[in-house]
Formats: C-alpha cells, structure tokens, sequence
C-alpha cells in the first residue's frame, strides 16, 4: 500500500494517505465484549498495529459512553490511530475523535459536515454505487460498503453484496472504500483485489480468543 | 412578558431575558402525539404563545428525526420562540436549535459547553441544590428541576420534589429555574412563588384536548 497523496475528497488519482490508515478498522460491540473487556481488546488491537477504531454501541447512553470514549481517544492517540465513533456526532465531538461513521438512519453527511471542524471526517455507510458518490459531494471523506459476508453483527445489514459489490462501490468514488460485514482472517483475502482500502470488522476482533492474532492476519490482506 | 437585563450567566440580580422566555417550554412526546400530530400539536402552542419548546424522543434515530427538528426550529422562528432539543446535541448543532437540555444519563454540561458555539443554551435537569450549582459552573444556562409531582409521562423521573424542593434550587443559582414533573393548569399556580421562572410540560400540552387553552392556562400562572 504505497504512501500517497494529499485531500481525499478531491478526487485525485493517487490515493490518499487515510487509505492507509483505513487498512483495518475494529469496531467495538459491548454484546461481544463487555465495556470493561472492550478497552482491553481495543488496547490489544493497537499494539497489533490497528490503524483505527470505532465505538459503536447502539444501546448505551450517550452520557455512559463518555468515559469509554475518552480512554479509546487516550489509547488511539497513544498508538497514532485513528478514532471514529458510530452515529453519534456529539460523542465524537466531546471525545476528541477523529471522525464520525454515519449510516441512513444517523444525520445525512451534509448536515453533519456544516457543524464539524475543519478536518473532521465522515465515514458513511452503503453497498449502492449512486448513494457513495452523493455521500462523497455531500462531504463524506470515506465510505463503508457492505455487508461483504452474511454477518450475525448487525441485524440490519441487510443481503450480502461479495467481494464484486465492493469493487462496484470502489470504482464509482475516488475516496477509500472499506469492507465491512462478515469479514474474517480467512476471506478477508478476497476483498485484496477489489479496490478496498481495507476492511472494518466487529466479530472478526471482538469476539476472537487472540484479538492481536486476528488482527495481524487481516491486516496482510492489504500489506503495503 | 417584561424585557429584563443581558447575560443570565453572570449571576445578575435582576432577572434575565432568558428568564421571561422560560416561563414555558413545551417538551414533545411521540407516544402521546403522533410526529404528525407533535408538529401539529407544537403549532397550537406557539400560537397561544408559548415561549419555548423541546424536542424530546427517547426511541426515534436521530436521522429520523431531524425532519421534526427543522420543521418546528422554522415554526419557533417563525413565532421568535426558543427551540431545545433533549439530549442529542448534535441534532440540536444539525437543527440550528438554540440549545439543548441534558440530564445525568447524558453527556455533561462541561463537555457539552467545549463543543458548542457561543451562545449556545444549556440546560440541565436536577433537584440537586449542590448538583444545580455545579451545573451552573459548568456552563448551564438554565436549570429544569422535578419532578415536582409525580407525573406518569417520564418513567425515570423519580420521586416527586413539590414546590418547595423548587424554592431549594431555584434560590441555590442565580440562573432561571424550570419546574418539571406532573405539572397541569390546575395545579401550575402553586409553582408561581417559588421562584421558578416557569415550567415546562409534557402530557399536559401534548395531551391536552385543547392544546391552545393549556397553554393560556398555564402562562398565567407566570404571568408578567
């Protein structure tokens, strides 16, 4: 994965430097991890050399995440990763996190980056080529497409698109695409070819007995 | 509805502007007013003057509801009323609502004030006069406390305050104190000596029969 060029979100033909960063990013799930278990795993994930992490948890509190937050914020500084939380804007903002990931039932990427500094990044998720590229002139710095594989995750993913949904999404946008949804160290290779910065799992590295392992094995399939 | 001094955040000695708008806020409730109906219910009240209203929807996304959250931000421009939203202060950010209400099970006032603009209102649900004033210092603009009798409309509201709990945080701060909690026409005029600027409601606008006239009925006991 070769070093790259400047912005992101100007279309450019030399890939941006937050490609490489987006080679694996672990998503937090306290139904697999409990709050106390997720720091661990997440700190476990970092010193495997994971380039960013998301806090996505769609039950608890925005109050009761905070401190959570705040200690991804600490261990991802730490490591010079990157943070990202899932949906929630103001979490992402209170915490001192990089970016948010948005999905169709959050805030629509527009009105999102007309309340966010400079420089903050959007990730958005969706599987349809036309909806990545209004995400991308709406303001979106990278997108998640997926479910790649069926996944028990996330209950709303919806029907698999392979590894050639991923492709079409790739090539209609000149941002990263990520992979997401029922990506394991054993498939993760089918997605090296398709275009894919990389890959975003929750399972994968949370529910694994050797998250650091996990890790590691992922993220080979996109070795620069 | 007398014109008072600037800043209520500094403490003054006479009330605040800020004050005089709070004598009512009308909190939203889907499940006693359908989104249709909120919308329709909200118009009424800003009809028959009410000076502030909170959009508040525990269940909805927050996609989902930034819809709702224009449509009564124009509405409460429209009739120069103020618009909070619950909690979500990204929401609020994406509504141009002109603050939010948070409570202990959101994200604190202090993170809060970091991200928001100048200006931006804060208010914070407690009994506490030790919580209250904390509250304050943190950046709370305004300080909702209840309930002050039971009330069937919020389930985690706890137990109920009466008016003299409202004469304990009211005189703790120098900002403007809401009653909050099971609060009716018939029952709003016992909250008229305690201090309190105001009140703000949920069932008994929301659910009211006549909107309009519950509203009249219950800005008289704050009547300037």
């Amino acid at each position: 994965m070769g070093c790259r060029g400047e912005e992101p979100r100007r279309g450019q033909l030399t890939p941006s430097p937050l490609a490489s960063r987006l080679r694996l990013i672990v998503i937090t799930d306290a139904r697999l991890a409990s709050h106390g278990r997720v720091e661990g795993v997440v700190d476990l994930a970092l010193d495997a050399g994971t380039p960013a992490i998301q806090l996505r948890d769609k039950e608890a509190s925005t109050g009761a995440l905070l401190p959570l937050a705040l200690r991804i914020r600490q261990l991802t500084r730490q490591a010079g990763a990157l943070f990202f939380v899932n949906d929630r804007v103001d979490l992402a903002l209170a915490a001192e996190a990089d970016g948010v990931h948005l999905g169709p039932d959050d805030l629509p990427v527009a009105a999102v980056r007309r309340v966010v500094p400079e420089g903050f990044l959007i990730g958005y998720s969706t599987d349809d080529p036309e909806e990545a590229r209004r995400a991308v002139r709406d303001g979106a710095d990278y997108l998640g497409a997926g479910a790649v594989f069926s996944t028990a995750s996330k209950a709303d993913a919806g029907r698999a698109i392979g590894p050639e949904g991923i492709t079409l999404v790739a090539r209609s946008v000149a941002v990263p695409v990520v992979g997401i949804g029922g990506i394991t160290p054993a498939n993760v290779k089918l997605l090296s070819r398709t275009g894919a910065a990389g890959v975003a799992v929750i399972g994968a590295v949370m529910g694994a007995a050797d998250p650091a392992r996990a890790v590691r094995a992922l993220l080979q399939a996109f070795a620069p």
